[in-house]
């Protein structure tokens, strides 16, 4: 094996990634060399602290807290510090240096994406990120290079862990959102500030990466429509599953046909979501904290992904990946293959999207209400597809509540919101329950 | 668009595939353009009948019987003939003339893989060959790339879009074998000589080309163990359902640890035959025509990929992906990533493969049966899991006729077979009903 060229790889951070990540490089080093055809060398680890406590046993004499040192002179560059400084300083200079360099980091590409594509075009290195979106899953490759000759029409995502499994259990065993929550944290399955998972940023970062890559267009994080699980509850989630739905955290990547106003081309909408996913579907079938991504493009129809979103021994499986076909490149010559964003099709608002909805009112159980709220509807463009009354409460006077759950064609966002806006202020509407998206039908 | 480098693109074949990716290429060159960093320019189309009538419209002026000349100067070539000859010595041609080529060509790379691999390797040219298995799923890339830092231990496919139809049917319809077999011709999805699906050689050469790509080591076609599915019946798979299962024909690539006999390293077995799948896993759930590969890694975990299986223009997706590839690989310079096989394992043959069985036998219905039953099982050292016993017939005497369905823990298929062969010798069995192998529980 000695006779294969070295390639200096320097890991950037040692948490629950990067130390799995060490520890495989270096007890399967033999075999990745045979892989890559070059001998991979972790020549160091840069960490803040020396003496904070590691998932793994690694030897003490790879840590330094120099990362601009270790950075100099690397072939290999994997950056998994995470957040945005000082991994984006780090993530130009090894690129500036001329390495290739491998990120998990969803945040910092979602964000610095175009500026991280742009320098590394400048000096022909490459930037792999397999690990970013959908952890183990095998998503970006298929999307940037097996899809790069179709014509991807739609993603819809399951891409965060820690909400689907909040979901799963609220739909499985009728818990409460805020009790799994809890239990997730004492797990460990979800950070002691949620935000970034049940208020759908990890999802938004990751639909942005995904969509770009699959319409070739760069996809800035501000312009994913961005909406969490925590207004959801156990009622919503029970009426969902009487009605044949499971409620998904879902990312949605869309192509859109030019609409007849005169526009000239297509353009794309990308969203998160909680949205109701028909039992039938496969993403209604993705249990616990497993990812999925379910991609229809026009040639080659339905495609699905499914895996473990995150974990780290299972993400360090997909940074490993890329060490090696980075490796693979330094060995084959030639410049980096640059990101494929010239189609740069406009986003456009969430007001422009069109989807089914399911909506929740709870009305007077008088005569004439329906006519009402059907007349409202329809008023604001929004055409009905299935209605289901049931008597709430009633009184001893003949007056009373009832829940009506409407089901509807599909419609423009932007419609339906101000519809809903003027059935929750007329008289006859009590209470708007829910307002829900139906995807994947 | 005019300023990309131009690259001529030379089409082998125009069937069910290639007129699909042509008709593709011409539709949507200057996207694929944009996306390539090159103009790729269909310069011909070499068919065997310039009259032959095709599925797709295309412009008479590309067609040639001249395959030769129009290899001699493409940049890429891409070969949809099938079959191994004239393809091969097109393939070898078109590499050695210093072309990438891209094949579907599943049979040919299954038998003269290592050859074709080794002509690219010396020119530097590349192989891409994402429609060779599995159809428009990206299962290529995953396993070539993504997973290429990980330890594949364990594939199980469903690879072959026909049989899965059949015995979905089957299972579903309650239908027979013939029947299905018979519609599924006339409707176009079986071929009128339906061995190379029924009798397992196509999920054969996926599961070669597969088990290279995941244990890093070529596989050959002979070293593929290979049942099909003629020997099922509607009785079998209804048992099968009735005791939780479906009957799937599964392309399985296992790596096997050591065994204790003093042997020094890991090897892999790689077989296709017809097998129970629990109703739970999600390869069970994979209907109709559809392919499924289900990955299991050391540190990924647990993978699936799933789509359609076969079909024109899905087939077509994944060509026309690997032509991007191609094009971007000819602009970024350098050679070709040659296939990593040095890992070099041992296939071991069928005999040293253990997995979990179902056995069904017709015994005289006497006291002692079981037990003589049980002893022969013990003795070939095949340990029981679960028996069930029916009686089926009775006959005035008293004698009669009792299904005895016994589930084994894992065994190895030596032992199992030398112990049914002893079971059927036996004065008690009436007859074997069937042995089917257990896989993914």
């Amino acid at each position: 094996m000695s006779d294969y060229r070295r390639l200096r790889v320097a890991l950037l951070g040692a948490g629950a990634v990067g130390s799995q990540v060490a520890a495989l490089l270096l007890k399967h080093g033999d075999e990745l060399a045979d892989r890559a055809g070059a001998s991979l060398e972790l020549v160091g680890i840069a960490v803040r602290d020396l003496d904070a406590p590691r998932d793994v046993d690694l030897p003490r004499e790879l840590f330094t807290t120099d990362a601009e040192e270790l950075i100099l002179g690397a072939d290999i560059v994997i950056e998994l510090m995470g957040g945005i400084e000082p991994a984006r300083t780090y993530l130009m200079q090894a690129i500036n240096s001329g390495a290739d360099v491998v990120t998990a980091n969803k945040a910092l590409l979602a964000t610095y994406g175009s500026e991280i594509f742009e320098a590394a075009d400048q000096v022909g290195a490459q930037v792999y990120y397999e690990a970013a979106a959908a952890g183990a899953i095998p998503i970006i490759r298929p999307l940037r290079d097996s899809l790069a000759g179709d014509r991807v029409q739609r993603i819809m995502g399951i891409v965060n862990g820690t909400t689907n499994y909040i979901l799963d259990r609220m739909d499985t065993e009728g818990a409460d959102l805020v009790d799994v929550l809890s239990e997730a944290q004492a797990l460990g399955y979800a950070e002691a500030d949620p935000s970034a998972d049940v208020d759908g940023y990890d999802a938004a970062q990751k639909a942005a990466i995904l969509a770009s890559l699959a319409f070739h267009t760069t996809v800035p994080l501000s312009a994913v429509h961005r909406e969490g699980i925590m207004g959801l509850d156990k009622a919503m989630i029970d009426a969902a599953r009487h009605a044949g739905y499971a409620i998904k955290l879902l990312a949605v990547c869309e192509r859109l046909a030019p609409e007849d106003e005169g526009e000239e081309g297509e353009s794309i909408s990308v969203r998160v979501y909680p949205a109701l996913v028909p039992r039938s579907h496969p993403l209604a079938s993705v249990h616990g904290a497993n990812n999925a991504v379910f991609v229809q493009a026009e040639a080659a129809g339905s495609l699905m992904f499914y895996g473990a979103g995150a974990g780290g021994v299972q993400t360090a499986s997909a940074v490993l990946g890329d060490v090696v076909s980075a490796a693979r490149r330094h060995i084959a010559g030639g410049v980096g293959v640059g990101e494929s964003t010239r189609a740069n099709l406009p986003v456009v608002p969430i007001g422009r999207v069109t989807t089914r909805y399911q909506i929740t009112l709870e009305v007077d159980d008088q005569p004439g209400v329906l006519a009402t709220v059907a007349g409202t509807l329809s008023e604001g463009r929004v055409s009905i597809a299935t209605v289901e009354q049931t008597v709430i409460s009633e009184s001893a006077d003949g007056s009373g509540v009832a829940r009506l759950v409407i089901g509807t064609h599909k419609a423009r966002e932007q419609d339906l919101s101000e519809t809903v806006a003027r059935l929750a202020a007329s008289g006859v509407v009590e209470r708007v329950a829910s307002v829900l998206r139906v995807e994947g039908d």
